[in-house]
């Protein structure tokens, strides 16, 4: 199966709309035939190793990458081509998520009595096909942002150099990189500034280098006739993505150079609407994964909408400081709950620089979060928490910790739980405490001194451990519940009222008592 | 050795202004002694190991971190209790840096016949003792800067919430690193905006943690005298460096509370004198070693005036935009060559985040450039720099490799070396291309039609390159040297004309031609 990948990877950016898929047939640990999809209109994978393969095929074992097509498109379902050759098992990595396809090829297969397996090489394939599924289920490219900064953000020096922040090294991966998408994308501004020829340049590829589309976000029409991006049109084709305020001369001189112009709706600020462009980009241009290079307001815009799936993030090993550009600008987060973040994180060197990849993430869909009893054992870490400041106004629960070991007080915890993948690559596990809360015991009522979950935490934790707090007041039998509000952090007043809490009395300090009952 | 090293960590930030030092006394594999510096006024490593060991000393082997001190301090030398002890060999990882002692300790244990080793465990040494070599050796604080930024560079969203960038084991590891230091600084805008204890905090820390002197940069005398940092100051003691323009009745009240008030010189801004400030914490506070936690604007000026000794940032997975608050300010870097290039750059994982460590360095003493012709492996190289774009302007250098593989050109090229860590922590050797320049041979004459070196490259590359070109001409007998400044970058016509260029005649681009008599 690690073959039948690296044929795979070796036709990336040659395929779309089609994904890159690779396959080999084998006879034991003799290989008989190998192949690759072939671009839009050719053969696909497994046509071309049953043909090197021959009548070698009968009852041999096919890998593929991808699930076999099942639907007659340019070319006759492979499921055919495979049952007819004799082939008797076949392993396929990762399922198509194509409607046309999905689970339906495997399915013909095993009815014609073949040994059909799925999943060997799925991660492989997971991270191979990212681009192809997403675009597949969504109807629009794979968007994966690059940008390469300072340790402080920075992509030039204060006077507006940007040569060089990264090194020879991540140049040339940028070079390599290229090719394997459909589509990169850069603001006007970048093209009046630096001049770019947005070409793919790599060291050492064997073949014609096959060229992304080149599309130059414009919404006023300002791209200059003399750019370079505008040269060698027919072996790296251009797209212009601008609005009505682009005038008709400049449009005209540009289709005289085959410089493709999309006139595209404009968003509220006047800017071309990058969801059409996204849509345009899939359904006219067969663009399954696009670069966006920047600039920073470019960027931005991306991730002000959501509309970044991947980033990958150059690090350069200096500061420059002062008021100099920053890699993403746009309106940004208003506040630390809006921030976009990154999951599967991975890091690996480029010369000097660092190269940071990761896929945003929601992490209250992502999060793994369990609240629990904290234990005699976790007194250390919920002490460091409070001490850390973690947690907001941590003061008034210190003294809970000493109640707690005497067993008046229950304290709950909120963690997250998963693995991470280490420096090594090798996955850890960890334990991360999102929040804390405490419910204090008295004679006929119970009482929340303390509850706060960290600014970051999803919504729906401090529901939880007020929900976990209820539970254990109610299993001690407290007919009533009390919390000030000053004290809990995570829930407001009013989340609280329309949970049951009513205005009970006015706390020595002027914060609000509020009271639930708890039995009927 | 690693014994030793490891009681000297577990001493660090108690025997300011004094070195960690660890003593092991060993006979054969058994340990007989071991010792680690006292507190300020306490005994030395050795004097410790030695007591411990008793007779047991007499024909063992010490192993010590440093170089043993030769004279009377606050306690008697070291080497005469060794020797006193009947100790016949002592093996040392690193010499003192102090110049009371330096190599005069071991000189005197070597007169007393004992066997003397130097250099094990040098490397660990390096690390261990590289605020206290600085401070030996410029007799100021060693300073660290810390921040803790998203991957764009920034500190807080657009509305300032800087709660919370880093994640908990970056919390937790922040307060491990903090005993560490002797002191560590921040502006007064970080005071009155996030009104922080400064103290140090640590999960797991065996006796009371040491607490760093707390520094406060405060011009105008505006830290507010209920901030947080001016609580306990008997056990953390708190030190606000101010200039002429603070208020009197501001500066008394503070001292009424034990905390010390510092008037320093003003710089040309009105704000206190770094410098004057350094100068300050290692004589009157025994400083040894600073952590500069920030805003933003001082770390810029600490950046700015060059002041920083080592970076700490933390890159969390996270991307802000918009025009949030970035990390480092100050003036800024103005040109790329003004940039602050970080060497011995390392990375670790904090959970989620990154830990990037590096030291600034100026490439030009740091980078080990040599200069040599191109060969036929290097052709690629070449075309790759020229197409990267590394190299400006490269278009009119492209048609002279053909002629290279000729022999009517020679092409020189510049190349650093050395090795860089990987995340696996293996040294890997790197070559990396600075410059490239090309002579030309004519009949009578030679040409450089083309000389280029990198933007960040030193600035003795491209002198070194036109070098390189001269010396080859000469040694195939051409009277003269000619150049388009036109097609030479990194060297201006200036600097050709006062190594002997003189202007010859106009091209037909406009550009000059200038030529050199290379024989008299
Ligand atoms: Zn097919
Ligand atoms: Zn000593």
């Amino acid at each position: 199966m690690s073959r039948a990948f690296e044929l795979a990877r070796a036709v990336r950016g040659t395929t779309s709309p089609n994904p890159a898929v690779g396959a080999v047939i084998a006879r034991g640990s003799r290989i008989v035939g190998e192949g690759a999809t072939q671009p839009p209109g050719g053969a696909h994978a497994e046509a071309m190793a049953l043909r090197q393969a021959g009548d070698l095929a009968h009852g041999a074992t096919m890998y593929v990458t991808l699930e076999p097509c099942d639907h007659y498109g340019r070319t006759p379902p492979c499921t055919e081509a495979i049952i007819e050759s004799g082939i008797t098992r076949v392993v396929v990595a990762v399922g198509d998520p194509d409607l046309r396809v999905s689970g339906r090829g495997l399915e013909q297969l095993r009815e014609a009595g073949i040994e059909v397996s799925l999943g060997d090489g799925a991660a492989e394939g997971a991270a191979h096909y990212e681009a192809y599924v997403h675009h597949r289920r969504t109807g629009r490219p794979f968007v994966t942002a690059k940008f390469a900064a300072s340790l402080d953000g920075r992509i030039a020096s204060t006077s507006g150099d940007s040569r060089w922040i990264s090194g020879p090294q991540t140049l040339r991966w940028a070079h390599q990189n290229r090719p394997l998408f459909d589509a990169m994308l850069v603001g006007v501004e970048t093209i009046i500034v630096d001049n770019p020829q947005l070409t793919a340049r790599p060291e050492g590829w064997s073949g014609p280098v096959p060229q992304p589309l080149r599309v130059i976000l414009d919404s006023r029409g300002r791209t200059p006739l003399e750019s370079r991006v505008l040269e060698h049109t027919s072996s790296s084709p251009t797209l212009i993505a601008t609005t009505s305020a682009a005038s008709a001369e400049w449009s005209e001189a540009l289709a005289s150079r085959r410089v493709n112009v999309a006139r595209l709706p404009a968003d509220e600020n006047g800017r071309v609407s990058l969801a059409s462009l996204l849509d345009l980009l899939a359904r006219e241009h067969g663009v399954v994964s696009l670069l966006v290079e920047g600039g920073g307001e470019v960027l931005g815009s991306f991730f002000d909408q959501r509309l970044i799936n991947k980033v990958t993030a150059v690090v350069a090993p200096m500061i420059i400081g002062g008021d100099a550009q920053t890699a993403v600008r746009g309106r940004g987060a208003e506040r630390m709950r809006d921030v976009l973040r990154l999951t599967h994180m991975s890091v690996e060197r480029l010369g000097a620089d660092l190269l940071v990849t990761g896929y945003p993430g929601n992490p209250e869909h992502e999060l793994d979060v369990r609240i629990r009893p904290a234990g005699q054992a976790d007194v250390d870490a919920v002490d460091q928490l409070l001490a850390s400041q973690i947690i907001e106004r941590p003061l008034k629960c210190e003294e809970l910790l000493t109640e707690a070991r005497a067993g008046d007080v229950v304290i709950w915890l909120a963690t997250s739980h998963g693995s991470r993948t280490d420096v090594q690559g090798k996955a850890q596990p960890f334990e991360d405490v999102l929040g804390v809360a405490a419910v204090k015991f008295a004679t006929d009522r119970a009482s929340i001194p303390c509850l706060a979950v960290r600014p970051d935490a999803p919504a729906s934790v401090a529901e939880r451990l007020r929900d976990s707090c209820e539970a254990s007041a109610s299993g001690r039998d407290a007919q009533w519940l009390t919390l000030t509000t000053s004290t809990t952090i995570g829930l407001s007043e009013e989340q609280y009222r329309s949970s049951g809490y009513r205005y009970y009395r006015r706390d020595a300090d002027g914060s609000d008592v509020l009271i639930k009952r708890l039995h009927a």
